[in-house]
């Protein structure tokens, strides 16, 4: 059902005509997410260009019964932001992109919603502080939707993710009107958590308007080193034993051959494609002489886990080179074919080399391209698959061996989604990993904060 | 109303007639907590020993309508464990104390919900790693409330909260099904956040029965020193240079003149009477290197504050004796007086001045006793005011001088509570830190998860 022209009126005038969009051509570019899945065009597109205008355009949704889908850089990978429905209103929040405050000395920052992650994190080094979560989608994507999503990155084991930065927050309700919750103060227990409840909870809870986020002071010393491997196992071990040295890695990174093979083969950095993986890993602190300490057990763990070539980065060029390999597998593995699903079940550590065991097992059974790559400090892995979406015979093998791999990593104790979101895609699994009491008890909480089901509706996170 | 024998007996059914205390002696002893408020005896005490029979007792309660409050060791300052009424059910853990799994691959414990929290602790060092939360009660407090208050500690500004260090959590819901959440995983976005609403919701949305903790490797060096100050401006103005040269130290405590003098008088242990204020300072890390020069730069900052007299622990012994005055603070207050008015009203550590000051004028304007130690760090102060209840005439002036505490820590831009809590002691300032549609959303999610308003009913957390 369209949106009738006296309620996109209202919208205009509210917001100003050039905040508002209609046009089929200008709707169609929000249809769609990064995830792989139905496109679906919004009612409208609505650009806030402030606070108050933002609560009086939820208000304004909300009272017409018009679903409301937020999106910030649209970078999920969950299909969190695919509007529901013909009549959804698309709220973007790139007008309120203002970053509030930087607080040197109590070590917080204050942002607007659509302040791009990158963009924050830079603003923060400049005033010689750290914002350390590090989406792989950090150059585009904003700071409201990696609350929403509580985005990971390649620093989670040593510094957390992005809901062990949040303060605080403002959010509008369902009425329009504005909660507060947290502070700027490092202890705050004044109410219920409302902060971490709204942590990934995919805009279906409350429209973020604020937020305030934890800084720390960065590390004054770092050393970057990538491992080649000829077996996986290799790799894995020297995870294990790297924390058992009780040593956190700021980054502790793997790569399989699959994905060695695509970087390389796109990127020429001299990466070695006979090895069966690699790790790139880098250690920091507060002290030279004590990641100097720790790269050297790194690197001997390395050697004693079977690794025969580390290098060692001597200067900022030769760090940047070990990233980019990193940087470059996603955008590598996505040019090799038409379609890359990416899937983000993660595994307590230990559980590593099982895990890419069973993935290697599943891609071989089901007769699919796959490389994996990702976060093995933290067991976050992402074994991508590379189809052709309409390719149907192919993509139902797919659809098998994403169901495979769920139950495969459940079945190791861990979790269908480590950083990505549930969104459209997961939703099914929810009940594999939990199960129906905590979908029912998780369903009041959402029917309670919104009545009519219209805040990012049809996303099926419960 | 008293609870019906037909009742009382299908609780001794359910968890064996050891386990149900009926007695009004035995009673007596679960209708008060630490904080100082009217007491209410419970109508029925249980201790369920097993994780079946607290989801079967929270069901037989919620089916009868009786309000269940849960109880750990009882250490909460804001009366969130006084029962409700002479029909609520107190329903101890104290049975279910058992230490699942502490696994050292993975840096992550499973623990049942009324583990002692230093026995916790201990148990975690024992194998080699280290659970950092460490409110003042730990020798007695328990997990569990631990989770529900969001306990801090003195380790806080370096090392976080209690909320920092829930992986995962399962509890009854009110119609007695487990629901579960969160993950054995450093990173886990597997549907709401259910753990982060669950930490500090004082026993209103929900039955713990278990709880994942991360864990961390301890440091391997560490360093503490006292620095005596002849103004409180002094101390002060060191910990803002401390933050602003980066330095995190794991512990940073400040004790005014008065609290110095009862822990002197208590405890003989040669502290300077004399002074205006004292820091208590220790830096900790995984490099002795990198400590040491931290002690180094921590002192120099001492000195340039104004601080004529640090002393540095030289050995075990020495640094005991540092921490055994702050240790001995509230012990030494709460003895000088027959009642003892605990707050946590906290504010951005740059306020600390301001906040010290003002707190000195309030308790002159009321002319009151007023000793005040706490977390500098991280601006968690804890005036402490030495009354009598039985004084109606003094007791008035108390509750006008904590009125004007929150409005003064409010306009510095802090928070009522930094760690203890809101319970029934602060629920009347809530409305003044948040606003009405913040309480109105807090309800709406209340009435939701426990729509006969039986869990902790009467906590005016909201």
């Amino acid at each position: 059902m369209p949106i009738s022209s006296n309620l996109i009126a209202e919208f205009k005038n509210l917001l100003g005509p050039e905040n508002v969009l209609t046009e089929e051509t200008d709707r169609l570019s929000y249809a769609y997410d990064a995830a792989v899945l139905k496109q679906v065009t919004p009612g409208l597109v609505v650009m806030p260009d402030n606070e108050e205008r933002l609560g009086r355009t939820v208000k304004l949704a909300y009272d017409n019964s018009l679903p409301i889908t937020v999106r910030g850089s649209g970078t999920n990978l969950s299909g969190a932001v695919i509007p529901d429905s013909s009549d959804t209103v698309v709220i973007l929040t790139n007008k309120l992109n203002k970053i509030l405050e930087i607080n040197l000395e109590d070590l917080y920052a204050v942002v607007e919603p659509g302040v791009l992650t990158a963009k924050f994190a830079n603003a923060v080094a400049a005033k010689g502080l750290f914002y350390p979560p590090d989406p792989g989608s950090q150059a585009v994507s904003t700071l409201a939707g990696n609350v929403a999503l509580n985005a990971g990155g390649l620093r989670g084991l040593k510094y957390g993710v992005t809901k062990d930065y949040l303060m605080g927050v403002e959010f509008f309700d369902h009425n329009g009107e504005l909660v507060k919750t947290g502070s700027r103060t490092v202890k705050c227990v004044t109410g219920y958590n409302l902060g971490g409840m709204m942590v990934s909870s995919e805009g279906t809870l409350g429209i973020f308007s604020k937020l305030i986020f934890k800084l720390v002071p960065p590390p004054k010393a770092s050393q970057a080193m990538m491992a080649v491997y000829d077996t996986v196992e290799g790799a894995s071990e020297t995870v294990a034993a790297i924390i058992a040295a009780h040593i956190l890695p700021c980054t502790l990174e793997f790569l399989d051959q699959k994905c060695i093979r695509v970087v390389e083969a796109n990127s020429k950095i001299g990466l070695p494609t006979e090895a069966a993986a690699i790790l790139l890993i880098e250690v920091d602190g507060s002290h030279q002489a004590g990641v100097d300490e720790d790269a050297a057990k790194v690197k001997e763990l390395c050697a004693k886990c079977g690794s025969k070539n580390i290098q060692v980065a001597r200067d900022a060029e030769e760090k940047n080179k070990i990233w980019e390999a990193r940087r470059n597998a996603l955008p590598s593995l996505a040019r090799a074919k038409p379609t890359t699903v990416l899937e983000d079940a993660t595994v307590p550590r230990s559980k590593i080399p099982a895990m890419v065991s069973e993935l290697n097992r599943i891609a071989s059974k089901y007769k699919l391209e796959m490389g994996t790559f990702g976060h093995a400090g933290d067991g976050n892995l992402h074994p991508t698959i590379l189809t052709d979406r309409r390719n149907e015979e192919e993509f139902k093998r797919v659809e098998d061996a994403v169901d495979e791999i769920f139950d495969v990593a459940l079945s190791l104790q861990g979790t269908l989604s480590g950083e990505h979101g549930i969104g459209i895609a997961k939703a099914k699994w929810m009940v594999k990993e939990t199960n129906k009491a905590t979908i029912e008890f998780s369903k009041r909480l959402r029917t309670a904060l919104d009545p009519k089901y219209l805040f990012n509706a049809g996303k099926k996170i419960i």
